[in-house]
């Protein structure tokens, strides 16, 4: 899915929200424990009750790979049951891969190449340390993107994202300014967390063009209006992200409509946002 | 494996050999492609060829991901296989993984807990990009190793890693003074290219304990004795990796014996390293 196409469809769903499917095998509900794959019975019903109000799926991968290959598999048949939902969602692998040039080559089959394993999300979240060698493979797919690391949502992003330089230039703008020549606004984007809302008009100057992948409202305490404000741009350019705040909105048999009642008052917000920046009528 | 157990083995094998299985199905002899797991094969039959001369082994995630279930099959396969030889060789997940604290504990139960995830490797490759929460959880596992990336190998390395701060301290010096208080020399270890030996005695001013998990020797062209001379210390302290060099020594009928001579020609060397260090008789 390009660049104007992820705008078309928060267009039409009058919604900028991504469901981060972090599906917790230990959280879902008790009922579903008797599937013979409970995840994917989750998440599938997770998907169907969001889909209307939700233009991206991010399934985190290490909630999947912690069960080993019964969590691929999991992971496998509900990427392959978005597939029926092709133009309604994008698809993010949460992954935050990166190593050198030869081996992000390799990261990159993982997530981008069906025809070697299995999936073919559009985008997969790239830790930026080792460098330009180490991004450059997942931008070498046509049609797919990068979601680069700036500035993240948790406690420990202040260890070394603000280490800073002599003029005053911290790590993570030198990252966004670096990184956007190793691609372009249509096949790169930036994790910059809700919960540092107050940095968003900063590195918009810096990317004013770019999507954000904006983890961190919800559970982690973010405020929505106030990334609107800071960063929204003319193709919105803000995926929010929210996790637990909507799959976990009921652990009980009503877990799905409680979902879907999260994600519908998420997109009303949103909904509001996108008209009062005349994105949407 | 403890840090007095790995040193053991490095004085009874005489060897600080590190063999990185990248073992990328497009590269391994066609005489093992009519195998039910062409991978598991080669690598069995890497092990068997290399163990003798070899104190860890190193999965390179990236090469069994990009190949999906069927991949993380041959992985599994690989690991059992491993585990014959448990107090033989030191296991080494290059992973590459780092995020959120509740994330990062998910993806050390991936490499770590046998009993949820199948995997029970010794160490894990770290990205520090996102902090202390995120490495955290790999030090929470008792008798298991975070390895974090520190100056690594590649061109790209330049990029972040050597942005500096006023008073010309490094991304790579703030993350070795401040990542080492996060845990000990006892599970923490750190990624250093052998591309940068030059570097190596300024990095065991800041960690002179510590091991450091070194690639780049071989295929990427770094120095064995100059790492050796600028990065050993009273406990070896160093694990240097080679991959492409070892297991792709030969790619017909006689790899395994290729492989090995090329193990036994590094462990020769290595021996006479630890001899002129007095580490061993």
């Amino acid at each position: 899915m390009n660049r104007e196409q992820l705008f078309n469809l928060i267009q039409q769903k009058r919604s900028f929200l991504c469901v981060g499917l972090d599906s917790d095998l230990t959280k879902i509900p008790a009922h579903l424990l008797h599937e013979e794959d409970p995840v994917f019975a989750f998440n599938r019903q997770i998907i169907d009750a969001t889909i209307e109000y939700t233009v991206a799926y991010k399934p985190n991968f290490a909630f999947y790979e912690s069960r080993g290959i019964a969590g691929l598999q999991s992971l496998s048949r509900t990427m392959n049951y978005l597939e029926a939902f092709q133009d309604q969602a994008f698809t993010i692998a949460d992954a935050k891969r990166g190593d050198i040039g030869n081996t992000s080559a390799q990261y990159a089959k993982a997530v981008f190449d069906k025809s070697i394993s299995g999936f073919s999300f559009d985008a997969v979240t790239v830790a930026p340390y080792m460098g330009e060698d180490s991004v450059k493979p997942f931008l070498d797919f046509g049609g797919k993107w990068a979601i680069i690391l700036a500035l993240t949502s948790n406690k420990g992003s202040d260890d070394f994202q603000l280490f800073s330089n002599g003029s005053g230039k911290r790590l993570f703008e030198q990252v966004l300014e670096r990184t956007q020549h190793w691609g372009s606004p249509d096949n790169i984007m930036y994790v910059v967390g809700a919960t540092k809302a107050e940095m968003l008009s900063n590195i918009r100057d810096i990317v004013p063009d770019h999507f954000l992948l904006v983890p961190g409202v919800g559970a982690q305490g973010g405020n929505l209006q106030d990334v609107a404000k800071h960063g929204m741009n003319d193709h919105c350019g803000l995926l929010v992200n929210a996790s637990r705040s909507i799959i976990f909105a009921s652990n009980g048999v009503d877990f799905a409509e409680k979902a879907k009642a999260e994600a519908a008052s998420m997109q009303q917000e949103m909904e509001t946002l996108l008209k009062s920046a005349g994105l949407i009528q």
